[in-house]
This record gives C-alpha cells, sequence and structure tokens, in this order.
C-alpha cells in the first residue's frame, strides 16, 4: 500500500505543509510549502490548507487516492473526538469550527487532529533524536514550555486530552506566579520569553551605572531576547550568567523528576531556548547529574531536537499514519 | 476457561497469598493467607510461596491446573526479563535468585514477576479505587513513598524498569538531602516515618517547658509514628499542626504536577499515612485545589486506596492475569 501522509502544522502565522513518505527505514519529506494563515474565517482557513495540499501533489504528479491520509496539528485545547479546536487565542474563529473533517471531505481522504505539541512529539520519535528508541518526553521551550509525551511509540493524551503539560509541572513551591494561575511553574524559569523577561526585570534593578552587554542591548532595541541572554552571558556579564545558570537549573531539576517519572529512554528539547544547543546542554547536563539520584547512573539522557522546525509536520504526518494505515 | 490466578506479596515480614477470581464484572479473593518470610536461605523462602500455593488450593479442592498463573509481587530493584530481585536490602540472599522460574516449576503454571508497588498499583486499579477508571497513579505513603502508573488499563515500566518513583520527584530544589543522592525528594516531606522524623526533630528543637501532646508521648514511647502527629495536631499541638500541613502541602504540590504531567483518571493514596483518611484528605484537597491551574477545574481526583493491604495480592494476581490470559 502506499505509504504518504500528508502533514499540517498550524502556526499562528503561517500553515506548514509536507507530504511525508512514513517507514520505518526511513521518513522523508518529499516535497513542503508554507503558506501565509488566513486571520480573516475558518473557511478560509481550512481553503488555504486545501488548496496548499492539492498543490504539493500537484507538484509531486501524485494522487491524493494514493496518499493514507492527512494530519494537523493544531495548538490547543482540542476536541479530538469532534476534531475540532475549543480555543486557540490567536486563531478565535477556528473554536469549535470541524476543521478535521473538512479537510477530510475536501480532500477525499481520512484526516486526523491533534495537540501540535504531541505531533512534534511524535515527529521527533519517528524521525528525528527519538529514532530507535521506545519513549520520549519532548520539552518546547519557547514563548511558554510546551510538552509531548510518547510511550511505546503512541502519544499519551490522558483522560482529558491535556496530558504533557510539562511547562506547568511546579518546580518551585509557591514560586513565581503563572498566566495559567498555579506558582512556580516550570514555564516561569525556562522558557525563551521568560527568561528574557527575567533578564529584562534584572536589568532594571540593576544599579544605574553597573551596565554590562545586556543593557547596552535592551537600551538600543528596546528587547531582549534569550540569544541575547546567551550571548551576553558568553560576554561575561553576571547577571546575564546567572539567569542562564538558573534557568537551566530549573529545567534539569524537572528532568530528574521525568526520568523517576517515566525511566523514558529519551527528554528531547525544541524550541527557541533549544536553538543554543551545547550553551544550554552543558550546564543543564551539569545539573542534571548533580540532581540525579545516585542509585544508578543517569538512565535517561537529554538531546536536542533532530528535526527542527520539520517536527510538527513530520509528526502530523505520522498521527495520520499510525491513524489510518493497515502496517 | 478458568479465571482463577494466584497471587503472592513478598514482604520483609511476611509473604501474602490468595487465590484470586479474576472477573471484570468483580474481583473476588477466593481464599488467603500468610505465613512469616523465611529469611535464611532464598530456597526456603520459595519453599514456603510453594507450600502456601498449594494448601490454598487444597483448601479450596481445586486443581492447580485450573490455574492461569501466578504472580510474586517483590521488593526492587528487579530484573523482570529474568525474573529475580537484582536487589532488596531487607532479603539479601534474594539477588539475583531465579524465584520467578522456581515456582513456575515447582507449580506448573507460567508466573510473572512485578514490582510490588507496581502490583499494588494494578490491584488498585482492576478491582479497587480505580475500577471504572482508564489510568491511575498510585502513591503508597509509608517508610518511604512508592509509586505505580498504570495507564490505559498497562503497569507503566519505563525502560529500565525504574518508572513511578513517584516518591523521588524533586518537590522542594535543593531542599531536604535523601537516602537516594537527591535534595527535596517527595518523600523527605510526605512519606509516614519521614512525617514522623521531621515531627521529633522538631519536637526536640523545642524550648525546654514548650512541651505539648507530642512531646509527651514522644518521652512515654521513645519515639511517634504519623498517627501519632495527627492525634497531636487534633489535639491542639500547633508543631504537629504545622508538620501535617506541609506534608500535605508538598504532596498536593506533586500531585499538580501529576495531574498536568498525565492528565490521569485518578490520583490513589495507598500506605501507613493514608490510613488518616479524611484527616489527610482534607488539608490535601485544600492545598491541591489552591495550587491547581485555574484553566480548568481540577480534573483529576484525588482518592485513598479502597483495598487495603489487600491490594497486592490481588495486584499480583492481576499481573499474572494480563500475562497469561487469552482474554
Amino acid at each position: 500500500m502506499s505509504e504518504l501522509c500528508i502533514g499540517i502544522d498550524l502556526g499562528g502565522t503561517f500553515i506548514k505543509l509536507a507530504v511525508v513518505q512514513c517507514r520505518d527505514s526511513g521518513w522523508q519529506v518529499l516535497a513542503q510549502t508554507q503558506v501565509p494563515t488566513p486571520t480573516d474565517s475558518a473557511d478560509a482557513l481550512a481553503g488555504a490548507m486545501i488548496e496548499g495540499a492539492n498543490l504539493l501533489m500537484a507538484g509531486l504528479n501524485a494522487d491524493l487516492a494514493n496518499v493514507v491520509g492527512v494530519g494537523i496539528g493544531a495548538p490547543g485545547p482540542l476536541d479530538r473526538a469532534k476534531g475540532c479546536i475549543v480555543n486557540a487565542p490567536n486563531l478565535p474563529h477556528l473554536a469549535g469550527f470541524l476543521l478535521r473533517d473538512r479537510l477530510a471531505d475536501a480532500l477525499g481522504i481520512p484526516a486526523a487532529l491533534e495537540n501540535d505539541a504531541n505531533a512534534a512529539a511524535l515527529g521527533e520519535y519517528l524521525a528525528g533524536a527519538g529514532r530507535e528508541h521506545n519513549s520520549l518526553i519532548m520539552l518546547t521551550l519557547g514563548t511558554g514550555v510546551g510538552g509531548g509525551i510518547v510511550l511505546d511509540g503512541q502519544i499519551w493524551h490522558g483522560s482529558h486530552d491535556f496530558a504533557g503539560e510539562v511547562g506547568h509541572m511546579i518546580v518551585q513551591p509557591d514560586g513565581l506566579p503563572c498566566n495559567c494561575g498555579q506558582r512556580g511553574c516550570l514555564e516561569q524559569y525556562a522558557s525563551a520569553t521568560f527568561l528574557a523577561k527575567r533578564a529584562t526585570e534584572a536589568i532594571e534593578a540593576r544599579p544605574s551605572g553597573a551596565n554590562g552587554p545586556l543593557s547596552a542591548i535592551l537600551a538600543e532595541e528596546g528587547q531582549i531576547d534569550a540569544a541575547d541572554v546567551n550571548a551576553a552571558r558568553k560576554a561575561g556579564d553576571p547577571i546575564a550568567a546567572a539567569i542562564w545558570d538558573d534557568a537551566a537549573r530549573h529545567l534539569a531539576i524537572v528532568c530528574v523528576s521525568l526520568a523517576r517519572l517515566f525511566d523514558g529512554d529519551l527528554i528531547v528539547l525544541a524550541g527557541g531556548l533549544s536553538k543554543a544547543g551545547d550553551d544550554l546542554l552543558t550546564p543543564l547536563r551539569a545539573h542534571y547529574a548533580d540532581h540525579n539520584w545516585t542509585l544508578t547512573p543517569p538512565m535517561t539522557p537529554i538531546a536536542i531536537a533532530a528535526l527542527g522546525s520539520d517536527a510538527g509536520v513530520i509528526g502530523a504526518a505520522g498521527v495520520a499514519w499510525q491513524s489510518f494505515s493497515e502496517a
């Protein structure tokens, strides 16, 4: 039978689409494209997805009849039973719109809707850092901290499709208030956005005259991001160094708790902060070793995601493959 | 086919054995017994299990040929592939002894070896607080804090059979040192033993003359346990009240993190501390509500285990049933 699936990754700014060859011996993106996300109506958004999928297939001289299914990764929370987004702050007109069935009807192939963080975790599992492994936990260190859990090759959804919210594990009892209503959530310490926010607050609290590289960037550009904090740290700014290290430490503590709970094969880091690569991994692994139990050596390694921004479309295709292939 | 399995719960003091009718419509213990755990040799220990199983069957006028299998819940860490205990501080002669195969050979039925905390969690899932549910996390609040994870009806073992160590989730960064080599583990705050230890330390640090009910118990009996702390709290001892509340608070924070990660159907509490019932549940649920996010109402309820000390044998029988029945 065919090994082709279409993966769609719905973001607030772009829709990414790919035709993916789903084969255990090597997952491969055969064609991909991206289009701006229509924000005026749900119909326009679905139309852009349908048009994009048809164009990709035409470019491959392939027929939709040979495609096993289409998977859509979308920001949640979702109602997977109905196949719609319940509530997406950046795409309000999609709430309740039956996106999955619209695509299935228009393309004439089965469609599946999945949380985008879960889809990306499955992508890394099938084709990225998690290949050859049986389970992984993925943390996406971006605006917030998202998460996805893959156990025995299957996404763990939980009872209400809310599983995998690693960013809202409590790492600091009664710590910094979080938008979710909790206090001390991991994402307040280790997301790219909140790390930059912590740095901005620290600079603004610094006595005037005590300037460093980070102050100069803030003065010049009006804002700083996580990459600026890392650069300033490497240029010798002590506040930047302390904030970077503190993020790595909190992340390491949660990784230890994840290792104790899941005893998984791998913890994978994705998202903006993970682009720092070894600049993040080196302090993170040092804290992980320091905080880990001594009963065994650390058994769940930590790695950076391998697929970059392709994880979403590959994982979305993987959701369709797992749902609709007869393998 | 037969619905009978034998469940064995191996403890440091007693071996409990039961013949269990494994039926979805209602699991039932048909006969049970317990014998002191032989501590002189592995052969003697296996012999006591074999004799106990044969006596139970004889008492039921039943034949081992009608038994689907035998499950053994044992303190870990285990090597489930080999069917032996790797290392049990209280039963050192069992390390490396092929207990599973010895029982299978002697009884002539298939045998399975499982971590005792996992077996108890499966018991509660099949026949106790978790009936009618799809997933549960069990926390055993005893000498330490053990844990077991049941997802879609299956024990989650992890990659190295070390999953479910809820007691060694880090709840307090750089908190109290734990025997495992970590700092701030849940079990340092919320096990029955460590709660009593905290109380003892607090009493001994209290200025002389500032005595309460707890000091009297300590003076009289030389030690206090978790039930004493609860009784003293109810009698108005402020230190006991603070320690009890702090245990409930740390437990609640971990329960919030478990809910975020697993989005499970239920969190079940077992072990000595859980015998306090509502005295534990009431403050725990108050802290759980306080620390939970506000995006949804709390979705994973917390309950006390229903099977008491039978969870181990029923769960061990359940492991055999899941492994060897053709259902």
